[in-house]
């Protein structure tokens, strides 16, 4: 995985011991601050990550250190400078293993959603590339090129406006980082998290509780201290499926039948969800008289 | 909007002279070092937003100054502690403006989506309180508590399992920031942005050039450099249709048709949509044909 790694060393050996290379190259690096702390900066101390930054105008080359210019065409705003961009993707590849390129990461309102399927995808990989643009985004040469010589995922962490990528590489890195081979302590705590494959996939986390069991007033649900594993898987489930109804309906419509067994159909039922044969999804009964 | 302002003044010059307040109670304040940084950091520099960092274990009683515990119903991972979480939210609440209450804003995966949208409404309100967990999150009678005596909202900013809600603080305060009267120092510069309401809603930004009009082999598309405006606007609208239809079919399905004029119309149908006028939206012809 490094250029340092033996010959006679088995390929995966290497992997674990200098784990991910990411290259972040921006014109506020000390906006990546975080990466510094806590699961990252962890991560980072026990070399499962080597974190490297790079401030995108030491590529420039006039007494301003201009990074960006008026868009051709016309419109508000200004496009990064395709030549830093490409001077710094060059030295990039350059100061990474020599028999590895990058995957290029450019994070982009216009791009793929960032999923956690995305998220799985990136931390399989050894070298990753982060481009985060300020103003109206990198002039397209700079993708086009840098894809004719190293995988390039153009991507988007949420529908909303930045001021600049440099928040939504925190968070690529932070969601790759945590899936990296020994980075979490407890392997069993991906388990159960939102989006993961699995039992809860397409499914909302229902609320959560600790002790005591009692505060201002409040008690934990009953059932939570029934011991009653079996109940308290279903009233877990339950509570997942009343919250994703609440807050994601558009989970809802990923939801298989098969995923439910009968009691929880019938659970189902009650909070006005009927399975349409034709249209192979949950309805909820208004919108079935409706259509 | 505090309660320093003379009542005589118009609570409009109020707001403006004292801009948005912003608390943020956490386990790890140095993750939000970003906050003096960039677009956010020159917002506070200028008094528009005025944000206040807690340390979550400062309401701790204990020696090791405990925020977490085991989940009840058992499972793996640890659920924040609703003592300090409550005794944090009183301290906040009584910090502030005595006539005011903050919006508690809780970044979670179970959350409804932090979109735009949110964030215009959330860049309205005075007075914002972050309560980013980590672990398996807070126990859940702290939210209940607190949506008896302040407006709760609880947001995901995308499908995808971060180690805390500390990075979801830093986007959301990013995007709810450029949003505050004067921050952005061109007005224009909101309107082309995807997700911006208008001529560009649900569709992606298309690709952008600047200097030099060559570029290691590649040129600018010609019709930029054509000084014809109508052509341009056309070709833009072209480009984020087709980069909408490459990155997020999600979005086609919004298209109304009375978006389009005859020759984008036209377009579309070059690209393999058509308009169904049965299902009220726009379908690629192999699935109005499989369909």
């Amino acid at each position: 995985m490094t250029a340092f790694a033996g010959a006679e060393e088995p390929v995966a050996a290497a992997e674990e011991r200098h784990g991910m290379r990411i290259d972040v190259v921006t014109i506020f690096p000390e906006y990546l601050e975080p990466l510094n702390v806590s699961l990252v900066g962890k991560a980072r101390a026990r070399g499962q990550l080597d974190v490297h930054l790079h401030d995108l105008r030491s590529w420039t080359h006039d007494v301003h250190r201009t990074v960006d210019d008026t868009p051709y065409g016309g419109g508000p705003g200004m496009v990064m400078k395709p030549e830093p961009w490409g001077e710094a993707l060059d030295a990039v590849r350059a100061a990474g293993p020599a028999d590895q390129v990058p995957t290029l990461v450019v994070p982009t309102p216009s791009g793929v959603p960032f999923t956690q399927e995305l998220a799985q995808e990136l931390a399989a990989r050894p070298w990753l590339a982060f481009a985060p643009a300020r103003y109206e985004g990198i002039d397209r040469r700079v993708i086009e090129e840098a894809a004719t010589r190293m995988p390039v995922v153009e991507a988007s962490i949420g529908d909303y406006v930045l001021a600049g990528g440099e928040v939504a590489v925190l968070v690529m890195v932070e969601a790759i980082a945590r899936l990296l081979p020994g980075v979490l302590g407890n392997a069993e705590s991906h388990r159960d998290d939102s989006f993961a494959p699995g039992a809860m996939a397409d499914l909302l986390e229902g609320p959560v509780y600790t002790k005591p069991a009692e505060w201002r007033g409040r008690a934990v649900p009953e059932v939570l201290l029934s011991g009653n594993h079996g109940r308290i898987a279903r009233w877990r489930r339950e509570q997942a499926f009343t919250r994703t109804l609440a807050n994601r309906p558009d989970l809802v419509a990923r939801w298989r039948l098969s995923a439910f067994d009968k009691k929880e159909r019938e659970a189902l039922s009650v909070l006005g969800l009927g399975w349409d044969e034709q249209r192979g999804r949950f309805l909820r009964v208004a919108e079935a008289v409706e259509e």
